[in-house]
């Protein structure tokens, strides 16, 4: 049965160590609420779900919780390959330089055209999409939606769509 | 078999007219092209497919074409709800004074949480959601995707969460 969920945010801040640092499991002692299931918490969970690659095609990305989760997968071998607007690769809080940092493989858009979606594809098969920027605003103290759904006919436009745009913004 | 579509934009500017005013038909003789059916005129098909009632929340309104469609449906006598984020009321091309001029129930979001949702819902069962802006600038200039879908899973959170945010913005 193919995963169909939707999530709202904002979401409260609680800690997320117990999800990005899974050693540490419920031990931790900071003063945040821990082991609630939020709706980031949830997201988190279907990114950290691949076990083969990640797209990512998103219009900011600021958000630091993310962004661990995005190098943990890349500490485990899962292909990355995150396609970001360039006039928000310098933001205040960018995770990009990051990601760069990481080794992983990041695309500017750079076409005059600007790239305003949110999505990610995980494995190829599961899709997350919504109004959702990678950013603290938008996972805090922003009325916002997500989908994440396997459901065949939806997914693969998102596949084909991120294989468009990588290959347009191919530096080469 | 429920709808299940993927839109994807920018989309070039053709004539909407033969949608929009629908006894034209396929005579109008204005210069741009006609007959194109591109992302705009499906995505104006699913709005006008309503038939008892239009639930929209959105972040920004300024496209005519989304704006016509909308009055449209309110001459035929569609129950029109809209949600919008009030910071966006009043920019540049705001279709809502239009809205409010033709007498339909327009509510402004006035909490502290900003409302970045773009999805509105066709006679309680057909979802319409993604990244796009009912701007000129998402519809033309902007690479956005839009879900179209009878999934009761994933409508029916929709529609809570519309009539949780509608409710929270009672002006009254
Ligand atoms: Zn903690
Ligand atoms: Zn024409």
């Amino acid at each position: 049965r193919p995963v169909n969920e939707v999530l709202f945010f904002p979401c409260e801040t609680v800690c997320m160590e117990h999800i990005l640092s899974p050693s540490l499991q419920l031990s931790c002692f900071c003063p945040l609420t821990h082991g609630k299931k939020t709706s980031m918490y949830h997201l988190l969970q279907h990114i950290l779900s691949a076990s083969s690659s990640l797209d990512v095609c998103i219009f900011a990305f600021t958000n630091t919780d993310l962004s661990r989760a995005v190098l943990a997968l890349r500490g485990r071998g899962v292909a990355i390959r995150v396609l970001v607007e360039e006039k928000n690769v310098s933001i205040c809080g960018s995770q990009i330089p990051v990601l760069l940092g990481a080794g992983i493989c990041v695309r500017f858009n750079r076409t005059p055209i600007s790239m305003h979606h949110k999505f990610a594809v995980v494995d190829g098969r599961k899709l997350i999409t919504g109004s959702l920027n990678w950013t603290c605003t938008g996972v805090h103290d922003s009325n916002e939606n997500v989908i994440v759904t396997e459901v065949t006919e939806l997914v693969r436009p998102y596949v084909r769509q991120f294989a468009r745009l990588w290959l347009c913004n191919d530096p080469e």
